[in-house]
């Protein structure tokens, strides 16, 4: 009677016949005898429509309606599942996130949940029944709906896990994330045709993987799975195949130096130069910067007398926010000035098993030079090395990376039985 | 500084742009100083598409389910028509059923109000802003979403006047039901081509007209409405003409002995013949009945020694079901036999003035004697005369009975000028 959370997302509920075979997997877990709870997103492409639709009654839609709208899709779903399960002959109740209790703070589109009250879902579960939950979303404090950003129904999966124990001390249950994919490969499969999709991962490798735009997971859901040791299985929901475990760090993890590597395409570069070094300006700077939505990674800081150099990379399509954002700050800063090249990549490698095997940066450096791929710059973090190389060779740079750490080999990654350290496995 | 409720039904919602002009009347009456409260259906065909979504799940979907699923409808359409309303410069917010507080009983799908908690209401309203709330949808008192069933939204906004005083004792404010008609006619005039919009009409009037199914509102909300004395104002979302008043019936109204009629078509005869006249016979008939979602009408009793023979009128696409009711109502009985006739119509006078002008059904019958046809049936009630027609005759007698009570001549009817007796009315 271990609690299994599956979610679903939208392209694993693309019209009601996908539902409907989304709920026999629920329904089996259930048979199985394990206690379900059901998080669905909104179906296909509802977003979006529900997007363009208020993009033509407003091109400034305010955050709370946004939310207001936005919710409604995850709600389609919860009772439609609902319905697919009662046909299925399965005890089962559809839940919005208000319904479940949770809370969440109060801003809107992109809101944090602060509690889930698992009162209700006790209740519920111990009468035998399938739970369904809309994911990404919630109420705030004062009862207005808010919903919780991009990767927000993995994150739902993944808090409503930990708030009813699974994992933890105890070690049971299991999160099910369903997607449209196998699971989590060593690398990007259509740039890498020999990529080798991983049994297992630890949850650090899979948060630099999902942090470079890799992984089939938010990087906030993996945070929440890693915070409160939920495993995660991540698979397929058109597919009977077991996918990828992401689980706590095990000792033998550490056998393979690379689990996989990741390309991160269309990056610039944002160079300041002949900014004043005084305290405060790096703060000053990046405080403008957080004022847009923009992630910049990978910050260089060198000095130069009384003057500072400061360097970092930006999505090409944040670009132009984050300028206008450097420029306010330069003129803070009254003087230094702003250079920003385009059309650049980055091509990483991850593993924990770096922090004890010496010298896979210069294996690294090594496969990208036999390649002729000119390192625009390195950084390197404890279980990640990052290379920026130009945009036109991120790809092979990418299988050169692949092929000298023989990622498409199990044998080496992997010297036990997969199955061996999964606790209480659900199929 | 009147409480204008306005109430926009699927129709006048079908897309951006039609929910941008509907959010402009708002807006006016918001700029002429009233306190505003927006009702909103669902866009256009979104509920049946919804209903449509659940049958490719399952032919027999949970009620609670289906609420889930319909009050999704009504939400996107508060979050666009506030968007709206922000694009227009207008202070407004949205607001869930559940939300506003309107607490129904718990039957799904076609639950009743039993109260609205107006403080969140009165304080937005305090505020200067406008409040769009979800018609059709409430929450029981377990925090269940239910919907009102049909009619829901033009019954969530009189109950919405009701709560929050319109009318009354004190006469202020006005509840306008925005739809695709120009208000309320004295026939259909896609029958009776010189049909006439009525400027004023009684709610018993409209309530019988409503039931014929001749109304543009349902007949909960003429009910909500007279019950509280909620003058409410029918008109055509995108004319700016006046509709047709709906109010307290005054003594001028009497002048008139018939205000409208209506064709009520496709209607069968049930009769049944032979069943032992004993006492709770007819209550276990129409217990029967009533188990079945058909509305019944016109029964007539007679008598015949120790049997009875009742028949009455049953919409056509509702016989099947309650042929099935009777059928089991005749087995408890022990006897009787059940005979069913089809193809019949039903044209009704209808007008308060009845009461006090004696000869109104000689006119009607001398109008239909005269246009040769045959009159299966009549029954009467306080204000409305109705004649049982064959189906193929029913326009003929419908058009019949408009010209001899003269409708299509407004001097007859409303001696004064038709906006005297208006408490306050908004344009």
């Amino acid at each position: 009677m271990a609690i299994v959370i599956q979610k679903f997302g939208g392209s694993s509920l693309a019209d009601s016949s996908c539902i409907i075979r989304c709920a026999e997997r629920a329904a089996a877990a259930r048979r199985d005898g394990h206690r379900v709870v059901v998080v669905v997103s909104a179906m296909g492409e509802t977003t979006d429509d529900l997007i363009a639709l208020a993009a033509q009654v407003t091109d400034q839609p305010s955050q709370r309606e946004l939310d207001m709208l936005l919710t409604t899709g995850e709600q389609v779903s919860i009772a439609l599942m609902t319905m697919a399960l009662h046909r299925g002959g399965m005890a089962a109740v559809s839940m919005t996130g208000a319904q479940i209790g949770i809370i969440t703070d109060e801003f809107h589109t992109r809101a944090r949940i602060r509690s889930i009250d698992t009162e209700a879902l006790q209740a519920e579960l111990d009468d035998g029944r399938i739970i369904v939950v809309a994911g990404f979303q919630g109420m705030s404090s004062e009862g207005q709906l808010t919903t919780l950003g991009r990767g927000g129904s993995d994150t739902t999966a993944l808090a409503i896990a930990a708030a009813l124990g699974v994992g933890g001390e105890a070690g049971a249950g299991m999160c099910e994330i369903y997607t449209d994919v196998d699971g989590v490969y060593t690398a990007d499969p259509r740039i890498v045709p020999n990529a080798r999709k991983l049994d297992r991962i630890s949850a650090e490798e899979m948060l630099e993987l999902a942090s470079l735009g890799a992984g089939v997971l938010h990087s906030r859901a993996v945070v929440f799975g890693q915070k409160y040791n939920v495993p995660i299985h991540v698979r397929h929901s058109g597919k009977p195949d077991r996918g990828t475990m992401i689980i706590r760090e095990t000792p033998d993890m550490e056998d393979v130096t690379v689990v996989g590597c990741a390309l991160t395409p269309d990056l610039g570069r944002i160079s300041v130069r002949g900014i004043p070094n005084s305290p405060g300006m790096q703060g000053n700077l990046f405080k403008r910067i957080a004022g847009t939505d923009a992630v910049v990674d990978d910050i260089i800081q060198t000095e130069s007398g009384e003057t500072a150099n400061i360097s970092f990379m930006v999505d090409h399509r944040d670009l132009a926010e984050v300028k206008v954002a450097v420029e306010k700050a330069l003129h803070d800063a009254g003087a230094g000035e702003m250079a920003i090249e385009i059309g650049l990549a980055k091509v990483s490698a991850v593993g924990v098993g770096m922090r004890t095997h010496a010298g896979v940066a210069a294996t690294m450096f090594a496969a990208l030079g036999d390649a002729g791929v000119h390192i625009a710059n390195i950084t390197t973090s404890e279980i990640k090395i990052s290379c920026i190389v130009p945009k036109e060779q991120g790809e092979k740079a990418l299988r050169a990376v692949h092929d000298a750490f023989g990622l498409d080999r199990a044998h080496q990654q992997r010297p036990r039985r997969p199955d061996a350290a999964l606790r209480r496995p659900v199929t």
